[in-house]
């Protein structure tokens, strides 16, 4: 009983073949279709919980499983270390994705998830602006140029035509690489003051490691009325990028309300303050079309639904393409009320020693 | 950044290498040492979450988390499938385990759970029978033949001197097939009528599939003063294996508290009547030696720190005997910042197409 296992190596050979450009594209339409069907008798979604250590440097290690009723669940792993660039030469989210059957308990593919969380968070933004943003926008803003900025505009310049991008970061050496990473986009990359970016973007993009107690990351005063923002970076209790007042003008939907509570901009909001999840924005599209003139934020806290889409896109890709390993992990019996019996050939009858001649 | 991957043959090595005995012996001894170094300011257990469904059958998968502040963290998926020998010829229990760094959250190694499940799921009896039973039992009493009482006699034959082994089920061919299964063990298997085995045995273990309020398994009326007896079924809310007359009459100590309340024989029990928890035991395992001689109850739930312990002893038999894989799983970055960094070389630098001759 195989588990597929897809390697740093073989997602690179799907890049390869689909191209990155057409990747983003199967995941935007993926993450659509999933939220379009989204049936909460079918689908049951958790809440990410996990540990969170201050030593030796603060991070997390988080679980995020959801389960489709009758068919698998997908479990996600994904740490959170602010550290590890500068430590490790590693990015700060680290991630692995687990495929089980649930109707026996098998694993049936273990995958990276690294890779994936950035292309599924900028493809649920991307999806996001489709409904709330103006269609007309031409300008982005992106407000942390980290690794996540990336994949925002990635996903975005697929749905939006866009004219320029104005880029801003608090750390010099990140702004100064970001226009080589994005250099396959052939945009237009202006670094500018940050209240420019806020004064000129039809979209903004906040992707942070703001301290806790240390956001917001912009003014918020002198924005276009027809701003959305999508607000990526806050994942953490006390961890928030917008001003309070920008959130009290705008329409504010949460990815997973129960989460975007907790650790979202929404921890800043009363319950009634909080606007529809962003399943319903996508199921009912055009209901929401007035907001597109007004301002809009989307609290992106990232959930399974999301991973499970992803997943299921570089599984597919990966059969089609013909990458990956089957390997057996898991010591299933030959006899399933004899846990020892899968090692039985090795222990009753042990190799013949070759003979050496 | 490489993920060691021990597959199931890998496990079989393993046990071809050193032994059944020898590995038995070592997560005995490995989880002995757990218990007595547990410091609860170094270690955080997580009781166990998970999915439960109905359909087609009922099931149950579950994430069991542990961390080691500092050090690592394990998590153990466990799958629990009643209709699985009928269904697909699979173990009730499947699993699998991860070990995480919690300094960056690289996932270090995935191994099989189902057989270390098995493995440590024994050892933990037998540990809590080494402190709890009679030192000088010599009647095992085996309630529930399928494949956990396979490990439950294994580990307790490595620590008590058994002269019979008393064996119930209430399905005929489970218990007609279980001496050919502990054949390995040489000792002398009696199939008994359960009031038999309940008056006969020094030293009790439940393991059964017993339905949702079906219990319990055992009248426990007629049991020698001295009995033991190490619950390891109950593993549900509303699943029990021991009459509330006998828990009320024995020093009852679970292995995880928080959790034995809500799915093990505790939970039909007030705060006030659990006894001590198994750490506590060990730790101070001289004070409870006159419970030697009383009734007492091990209420065995399974906990991640078990399977910790079973982890690193897989984990370092593979390393000495050289098995094992290393598979590069996360797509991590080149470039920490830039999520596309890693498939780079493939986008923009195609492998040549090799020229045929």
């Amino acid at each position: 009983m195989d588990t597929i296992i897809l390697t740093k190596d073989d997602v690179a050979e799907i890049v390869s073949c689909v191209g990155l450009h057409q990747l983003m594209d199967d995941i935007i339409d993926e993450l659509r279709k999933t939220f379009r069907n989204f049936d909460d008798d079918l689908t049951q979604v958790r809440k990410r919980d996990g540990f969170s250590y201050l030593t030796p440097f603060p991070g997390v290690l988080e679980w995020m499983p959801v389960m489709q009723v009758d068919e698998f669940a997908v479990i996600k792993l994904v740490a959170y270390n602010p550290a590890n660039p500068v430590l490790y030469q590693m990015p700060t989210i680290v991630s692995t994705l687990s495929l089980y059957n649930v109707r026996n308990g098998h694993l049936m593919a273990l995958t990276d998830g690294t890779f994936a969380t950035a292309l599924r968070t900028g493809a649920a933004s991307a999806i996001a602006s489709e409904v709330l943003a103006n269609p007309n926008s031409k300008v982005i803003g992106l407000v942390g140029c980290g690794a996540q900025a990336v994949t925002q505009l990635h996903a975005h310049s697929r749905l939006f035509d866009i004219k320029r991008v104005l880029a801003y970061d608090t750390d010099n050496s990140v702004l100064a690489s970001f226009p080589e990473r994005v250099r396959f986009l052939d945009l237009d990359i202006q670094i500018v003051p940050r209240q420019e970016l806020e004064e000129e973007s039809d979209i903004i993009c906040t992707a942070t490691s703001v301290g806790l107690d240390a956001g917001p990351v912009i003014d918020g005063k002198n924005l276009k009325p027809w701003v959305h923002i999508n607000a990526v970076g806050s994942d953490l209790p006390r961890k928030i990028e917008l001003p309070l007042q920008l959130l009290n003008e705008s329409l504010v939907c949460p990815d997973y309300r129960a989460q975007a509570v907790i650790e979202g901009e929404c921890q800043q909001l009363s319950a009634d303050a909080i606007g529809p999840e962003l399943i319903q924005l996508v199921k009912h599209a055009p209901e929401y079309k007035s907001y597109q003139m007004k301002k809009t934020v989307f609290d992106s806290t990232g959930f399974a639904l999301e991973d499970k889409a992803a997943m299921q896109v570089l599984l597919a890709l990966a059969k089609e393409i013909g990458v990956g390993r089957a390997v057996p992990v898991e010591s299933i019996a030959v006899d399933p009320m004899d846990p020892y019996s899968f090692a039985r050939a090795h222990i009753e009858e042990p190799a013949p020693v070759a003979s050496v001649v």
